[in-house]
């Protein structure tokens, strides 16, 4: 079976949970606990992050861009990136601003300090941190709405691999309870289309232990 | 004319340059101050970063990950990626390592901190910073050890844009004169291979204003 190693509210992991459901393509999820070092983990991956894949005939692909890149070449059905290199350029741009730009100034603030950081650093979080992302998240809604203003979908007139990251990162902080929806309505409007997709019912489902998610966040109509 | 905008020493760009020497693709080279956030260069890209290339046809491809996938997409002669999905997942697992974790453990530790930090963020160097910097490298060079006594090039038997990718960091580094070669042999090997190559001669003839190349920078047989 084809196994996907994800770890608690990891934005990374989410994406391609979202992917593969995308695809439908099944897969078995395995917690990892990343803090551990598990040896047989870190010699699939050195840098001991998830996600990590294994494929049906044994191929491990590690981390979020390999994976999602990935996936698009190995299963070419319900395609999520466009024919086009300028097309798919522009999806990239965007997976790359939420996964770079997105996920250090806000998800990492919000969710790591919040959640995992406590098993990584043995320390608590850090309310400065948690501050700076309740501040960043603003600019970054706006600029979803921007873009849903002027397109159907974050990269172009189809839902691509860009709109299932940015949702993915939003996910993971919509779980915590911490995304402002009701101060940038075309974003909410964006991320309720894609909320309301098959692929994401399984996201919805999760439940971490001591960790309740917030009372909207299975909702569809939040 | 294809146009390349780039900063001081900026690993990411220089990775651009390489690929597009590899490809025997002719290009302007443009040096952009990020820190003047020039309004027409914020409109291409809105993080204010290099690289950025404008291609032939007024194309915009924007940031290293989504420019490096859009050069091997749109011109796929002398291929920089090899055809396989499990050999291209393994190379971008490398420039993902070396454009993630090495970069913000090494390059930005001590390329960032001595250049163009005083102009972004108008203070001096942090010496905790660049001595963190210069510690975590060995790790990341008996990496390239480990990976080069296995394999021909980083991610397999022929040269990728994963070798183009570390060289590209590697390179910054070595014009401060901070890359301790004689440490790691076979990583000195593997680079003085790269370094030899006529992609590698524009980065060698770089000199920056105000901050002289170490005297073994141009030099293949250093």
């Amino acid at each position: 079976m084809r196994t996907l190693y994800h770890t608690w509210l990891c934005p990374f992991s989410r994406k391609i949970r979202l992917q593969l459901a995308e695809k439908k393509l099944d897969f078995t999820l395995t917690f990892e606990k990343i803090w551990e070092k598990r040896p047989a983990f870190l010699e699939m991956n050195p840098t001991g992050q998830t996600p990590v894949l294994v494929d049906l005939d044994g191929t491990v692909v590690v981390g979020s861009i390999p994976i999602g890149e990935y996936i698009e070449e190995a299963y070419p059905q319900h395609p999520l990136m466009s024919s086009g290199p300028a097309e798919r350029a522009e999806a990239r741009r965007l997976i790359c601003w939420f996964e770079d730009k997105f996920y250090h100034e806000v998800t990492h603030n919000l969710v790591f300090q919040k959640t995992i950081k406590r098993h990584i650093e043995k320390v608590g979080p850090d309310s400065n941190l948690i501050r700076e992302g309740q501040t960043r998240i603003h600019d970054h809604l706006e600029y979803i709405c921007y873009l849903t203003d002027h397109r159907k979908w974050l990269a172009g007139e189809s839902i691509s691999l860009a709109d299932i990251t940015a949702a993915a990162q939003l996910s993971a902080i919509d779980y915590l309870g911490d995304v402002p929806w009701s101060k940038h309505i075309l974003a909410k409007d964006w991320y309720a289309r894609i909320k309301s997709r098959p692929s994401f019912r399984s996201l919805l489902q999760d439940r971490y232990p001591a960790l309740t998610p917030a009372s909207h966040y299975h909702d569809l109509d939040f």
